[in-house]
């Protein structure tokens, strides 16, 4: 299935007591619907506010039914701020997180000096103007496979803290900056703590060399502050054309129109 | 003053007992900050749940502070759904409603099979596939100087129908459709009725040339279905250059990119 979520109102993709979470909003409709439990698995956990276009899961269907019917009757039971996109069969070997080959992620910055009230729960503010000439430059410097461990959270629990960045760009229309994000994986906080270090050079308080830089420290403590979730939306995962899956023609385009 | 707000959680422009609205929070905000109640004039009101952009008003300022200071101070005490964008001292006979020349709307249509969990507040959610080459054939058949009765609420106290229409179009991008119009004035409910005759005609349940037919008939039964007020945006107003106010400038392609 693909998923569509409003951060807002979730504390994230992962279930905890007490608090609504996305994963658990999803299994309860697909249950109600099945008459018995049903666990998902998913391509890419998110944090506390963060957004997702289509988010993949996959699950061992425990009754038959069509594919338009799991669907509908899922969309029925799931409260307003997720929606399921598509839903499809797949093979066996399928794993909605394994299977990825990689996960698209896009980071949408309002850069104006007064606060909006109609995008303050989908972008991240940032008041001082950004140059996105020099935050461009300063991604070049990040792509290709590297150690990023200057950009990991402390509470990231990946066994390795290499990943290759295919693409890390910047752009722009009128207040709206977004930073669209695609590697094989990321590390907990590590699109968040990219953006971070792209606005900061973004304002002039640090050059574009100061990113390769903080790459090479390898030291969470040189990459400043972490964006707020806000503005960060998991856009889709890729996966191999065997399973055709409709995830690589996400447009990320809302908002920003880039 | 410029003004933007997000009609979610708001009764509409105008004050109504009881109910949250942006004209009594934008009251209250300015009141606070000058110690004296100050009463605002409005360029158009909007419905309940309908959004603004850049709406204006003005007011006689009882005290005096810098521009930027009343913007400042006046964020300070808004809710966050309302958010004051610029503000700027006008002469005497400037007058936010009969100084407007025009003022512009969008109404953004969200068209796919399944609702979305993101921009459930923010767009009409229409399932049906729409055409939009009919729809702008229609559009067509409307701009001018036309007595739009058939357009108009029940409840609309305009002294006349007749208003000039000067854009109406039609645009795509993925599966958001926005409807862009611009008149000298618009009736109460007129961009929502527009916008249901546009939708009828995109599904294929009527042809282009019933547009006309609805116009020319005056009579609001014909025109069917309301669109629902979470799509809609007032964009902003149009004012003679003399008065040097930014808001030819703003930018209605949020959303959908055009």
């Amino acid at each position: 299935m693909g998923v569509e979520y409003d951060g807002n109102g979730f504390c994230g993709w992962q279930r905890q007591l007490g608090q609504a979470s996305v994963q658990q909003s999803l299994e309860e409709a697909l249950s109600r619907l099945a008459g018995t439990a049903i666990p998902v698995t998913v391509a890419g956990r998110t944090d506390t506010g963060v957004h997702a276009l289509c988010q993949v899961v996959h699950f061992d269907a425990p009754v038959q039914r069509s594919a338009e019917s799991w669907l509908r009757a899922t969309n029925t039971y799931l409260p307003d701020g997720v929606a399921v996109r598509w839903a499809q069969p797949v093979s066996a070997h399928f794993h909605a997180r394994f299977s990825a080959t990689a996960r698209r992620y896009r980071y949408v910055i309002l850069n104006r000096r007064e606060k909006s009230a109609l995008w303050r729960h989908h972008t991240a503010w940032v008041y001082s103007p950004l140059a996105i000439e020099p935050m461009q430059v300063a991604a070049d410097l990040l792509l290709g496979t590297h150690d990023f461990s200057a950009f990991r959270a402390s509470s990231c629990q990946a066994n390795s803290p290499v990943r290759s960045l295919h693409r890390l760009t910047v752009s722009q229309r009128g207040d709206l900056i977004s930073i669209d994000a695609e590697a094989n994986g990321f590390l907990h906080h590590m699109v968040r703590n990219l953006a971070g270090v792209l606005i900061a050079i973004g304002r002039g308080d640090q050059s574009p060399q100061w990113a390769a830089e903080v790459l090479a420290s390898r030291d969470r403590c040189q990459a400043g502050v972490t964006a707020p979730p806000g503005g960060l939306y998991f856009v889709a995962p890729r996966y191999p054309d065997e399973f055709a899956l409709p995830v690589d023609a996400v447009d990320p385009g809302f908002l920003t129109g880039t």
